[in-house]
């Protein structure tokens, strides 16, 4: 009674209902994963701090929880590559990488190539020309960074893909909490990006997850 | 003096530098334009307002305003279809119509079969749901919409593609210039779905273009 | 001389004083209990936390404790049903139900019918529509969501009867602690919907009990 | 193309689809008026200005305008009377008052009995106590105020009805366009209030309406 | 080297500097105190937690800590009674209690008469009125509320004498952390009304001993 | 039936009622100042632009407007002084004597003496020494200040007297149109000082005639 | 009486008080002028709108107005270059422009070597390494950028020398007005960086001659 | 692989790069300080909790640890003064200390001579005046103010040199954590300032360092 789980959704969306962890009990969680278990190959629940996650393992064992992600993963096979392109997920500081990590065991989940670049901030940019190549080759990017959110403009400047940006809480002071990062990817000067809410690394990852999936379409 | 243009950008990106109409003086967007017209065979300008448009029109006579999109289009050949697949945007209103058009002008001058629904906003939710079939049939989707900017959600629930959603600053009191509608599209419970800056119709579409346009990827 | 309980409110209002436990001492709370016991039948206490409830508890043996919805209730005899009317509750989300819960207490202390349905937000929206006869049947809605709030703008759509309106704190970083679903909720494009602070589900629940205990007055 | 409307609204919700005017051309309002005037014996129209109204009454003739409150009426025949009870609207100073009347033609074009208090705001509060026997009396009050924003609370706390609170951007300097007020009304320390957006007296109206029609329930 | 004490401040202004507790380590506290015991007969000091409260009085055994207040006064005499007014300490809740004792320690360590009435907030504003004689006698009035701080505007239209209004932290949700109230104050549509900050109790109490203690200035 | 006026006031407060201009009409005004002119000796409105001023004086011809205060002044005898002490305002600007001007039109109507010194904010702090003398003797000092909003503190610092700020909303960019000056001053490190709205000259009067004009209560 | 020129300045800080001319009437600056025209060889007047400065030059016709920048000077003679060091200011777009030249006329005013580069924002990053070698080659560079204002953070990274970031109104939606750019510029990841006010491009220029002309101290 | 240190920092700006500790593990920040070792003689983690500085020493015992400022310090030799000129840091209080001693560490570590006086706030400006001539003397001044933050406008006004303004942390209420010394920081009057983030002493020590240390250039 205290969930309606969505079962419709593999087939309208091509994936499961993902569970957000935040403000359930464990009781909950359980409850809702012993549901979908029935139907469904893999279950990811976001926003698990290791308590919670621990009394979830207790009963589904398999279960594979990173802790700087917050992400549990539970499935029962390994999900299949669906796309030749690749994700690209880039940081701008060490410190950003957590989120950029929830991004990417979201989208390896769906199906899709990952690869990373961390700590390339605009402070030193030429640690970023150094990837260029790399950066150039990707089908989608997601770009993570906090304080003043610079690296996503600069990226999507070098690049034709399309660009998730991702601010962080990363910083203090007036950084607010991401908002400051946040409103500085809003206010790109590159137009090939598009934002996701504060540390929504999950969301970042699925959105270029569908992107890189998309069907066919060039003529 | 004034300008840096970008010329590499078509080469990097696939289309020129856009100019960003406002703030410039009607000399300095004709001596930009001037410039560009050596190499470019379409120069978009948006943000123009009509008495603007009307000093450049002075000068390149050939070139079309849309007064509701303050676009500037300036071209020497129809931009060519790259793309199999249809970019659709929807409105939740009638004012939010100015918006959409900024985006479906952008994305049909880079070459995207583009397709809109007008007034299928959440208080009448069957609107929507009228169009279920031409929804799940488009490639990338733009979905604009003020106020409480419930709509994205809505729209991507129904959907595989990926939704870029914009907020508009239709509304009043607390709807604060389109800040509201942007917080809710930011906060969607729906994961395919990013975001770009209010009344920003020309990133949405270039955006969705971009996506639209990838090199084909699906194994 | 801490207290100046509104011993008339019950003849007012038809409903004692109900009392604010956020920022009061057990202490407090148990002297303004023991002062309103000579009068009421019913004494509501919101906003306490377990510590302070075990502490009143250990004086006040047969006062019920719920901790989701930090609700103490002390009453010496059942409410007496006094509409025919029902209130349905409903959330987007699983993690909104302790402050539904905290609005079903409240309207039935006061002597309503209360009903609920839990988790049906926007993304999966078919969720929703099934259960469409039942919403359609209440007499008064109070439509608890967080994140962006959109859920009572679609359920309004739906009714001809009134609809309270509840944010959430659920979400994070642009959910900025309710603001964001509470902003969607005061621009709803549904017109039959109010809106009460945010995580207030005592003042929902009061006010559609107000609602749906109004003397009769059709013609 | 440019507006989908919702012809279902009357029977579903009772009263047509309000057409919301600003960001509308004279030219989309009268096609929305044609479009509706087959089936509907009364149109509104919200937040027109008086150039707008004037275009539109070149065709429309018989429509009503009134200034202050920006709302266009059309109408076949007279609201008819649809419930016993009276709605009570109330304002803080004399400057509210044009958003009171919006509510007030809003509530009786629906078919509503409707009364006014205007200018007792809490700086002289005798002047509202003087009207203590009308304000009892009231089935559903709506009341108006601007900068702090604190009659509501007070009227609320006078009498049993349910209280429509609508903030207005009365005032100057920190009032921040009625954001002042409206925070002001979410945080009422009386308990049987509803809030709507700043200066909105139409969704006040209609929720007032709706409030008092509602069937009867009474046991 | 850590305090530049101003010990001119007793002559300059008839109080010797008050310690501002927060930020200070214990040491920093106890260091400042010792160098002003040798000039001064009272020292205050705001904002001491219980932990450094008592750390200090390990060295300062005579100090009176009052943990609601968190003040920490030491004093080698009593306070000398400088005026024949008196100040009224009022506050809307029994939470808003610990800021008004502030307001009051302050005012009677600075030599005033101080009396208070708890919990008359204006949801039950008839607890208000039945002290009007009381509040009419005072000189000087405190009011202090959290919620939408709608009291000072209702005690300030009731009297001649100035009021000083205190917005507490007391609610939740949008009553963020006090800005509510505040606003409320500020935008007070009664004159006779100045504000301090948010929780300030220590602020207003000195203002309005500040003012009950001026010269004879009638003619 | 557009105002209540409340007649009752100058015997409550000392002082009839003051129109607020703003957001009323022309005709409204003269109306609300017809009924007041039986029984007052002295009309005060604020917020009056020149055009409203000068149908107003069409009427009462005798009216004293100061464009720069927009204050509209009818009075059928000098006000008396009625203190002893002396009001002095304080600019830190030439821009903000407008705000100073409201000021002490007010207060010298309530029967004040009221005295001024203009620009002597504190990137120049010497000015401001040098009327130490003039300073000190001052029974209320108001402060008017924009930008840093900086100046109270200084002068509050330098006096026994009370102070009331008023932040004005000269400045750009961060000066948020006030909201800067406010809260600096709401945070003074001197305690001598409360403060009133943005803008609000007429407040600051009000508030230092009333202080100033409190009965005798030294001992 | 409404000014007091700060005669003192031009010895204490080596130039005179500059003059804020928003919200100034054209008299009182013209009077500022002419007392300040006995000692000073030098006068700046900021934020003039055009008309104002036609009247002044209607009295001081030989002082020179700049619109974009909206400065007005007047000078006896020629300022003397007072360092070997170049100040270098740069733009991230065309629209920038004015608030650039604000800041170059305040510092060649000052007596310093001033040159720019315009349009190199980092959407097209080689636009700006073009010119690497001025850029490191300067002594103080003042960065001028709008939208997400990332530029400053890009420079910093290359040089050794303080940069100066002046963040611009230029954007629209989420840019509000400057505080986006702002807000990125305080939370740049550069840490030879420190900011003004939004489009102060006179503090800008000030602060940057201030650095430049310091007396030598190396070792 | 999580960090990509910049190597060619010293080269280009004189100083390595600075470690910020907020966000990273102890393993995170120990093996980017074996990685820097190789090359640098000095090496700066600034936000450092004690205990993860305490992980860190046991690895590098001789790295020097200030809790109260957060910084970590790992130096091979003494860093060596390369500048003649003196940095002067400034508090207004005692609890804005901790800000101004990761200033002074920071630019000691980049070879400064640097010099403090605390707690000279503007409500006893004669404490800053007694220290008026070593403040002249200066060549490069960072003010620390947290609460109204007015001390750089003081300061600034009485000097020649650049003014470093850092608002702090210190305050409650509308001290809003820092912002509000920020923005009158940000609006000062005086001319030769500027500003860094919140509580960003090591930003504010390395702008002075980098001003301190520019080559000589006066002619
Ligand atoms: N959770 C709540 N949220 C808002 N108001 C409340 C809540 N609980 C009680 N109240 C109201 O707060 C007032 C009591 O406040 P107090 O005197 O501080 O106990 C009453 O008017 C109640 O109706
Ligand atoms: N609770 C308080 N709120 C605001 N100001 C205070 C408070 N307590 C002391 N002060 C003021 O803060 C200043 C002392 O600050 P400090 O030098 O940091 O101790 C004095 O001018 C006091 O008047
Ligand atoms: N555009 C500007 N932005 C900020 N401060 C300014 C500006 N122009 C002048 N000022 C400063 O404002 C002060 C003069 O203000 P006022 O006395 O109102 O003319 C002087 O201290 C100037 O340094
Ligand atoms: N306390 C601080 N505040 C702001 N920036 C800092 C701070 N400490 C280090 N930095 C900068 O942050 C960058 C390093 O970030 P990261 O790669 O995450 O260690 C460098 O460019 C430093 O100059
Ligand atoms: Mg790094
Ligand atoms: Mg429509
Ligand atoms: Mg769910
Ligand atoms: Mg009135
Ligand atoms: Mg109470
Ligand atoms: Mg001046
Ligand atoms: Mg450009
Ligand atoms: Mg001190």
């Amino acid at each position: 009674d205290y969930a309606h789980i969505d079962h419709h959704r593999s087939l309208r969306k091509g994936f499961p209902e993902v569970i957000f962890g935040q403000g359930k009990t464990a009781e909950q969680i359980i409850g809702i994963m012993q549901a979908m278990a029935k139907n469904e190959e893999i279950i990811l629940i976001t926003r698990m701090d290791r308590q919670k996650a621990d009394q979830v393992r207790a009963i589904f064992q398999e279960a594979e929880y990173d802790e700087a992600a917050r992400i549990l993963l539970l499935k029962t096979r390994e999900p299949q590559i669906r796309s030749k392109g690749e994700i690209l997920v880039i940081t701008a500081g060490t410190s950003d990488i957590p989120v950029a990590k929830e991004a990417m065991i979201t989208a390896k989940a769906m199906g899709n190539r990952v690869n990373s670049i961390f700590d390339v901030g605009v402070a030193g940019i030429h640690r970023l020309f150094a990837h260029g190549r790399q950066i150039q080759a990707a089908s989608v990017l997601v770009v993570v960074a906090g304080m003043e959110g610079a690296l996503p403009s600069v990226v999507a400047g070098m690049v034709r893909a399309p660009v998730i940006a991702v601010p962080t809480s990363v910083g203090y002071g007036t950084s607010f909490g991401g908002m400051t990062a946040l409103l500085g990817m809003l206010n790109s000067c590159s137009s090939n990006v598009a934002v996701v809410n504060i540390d929504n690394g999950f969301g970042a990852g699925f959105m270029a997850a569908t992107i890189n999936q998309m069907p066919d379409k060039g003529e």
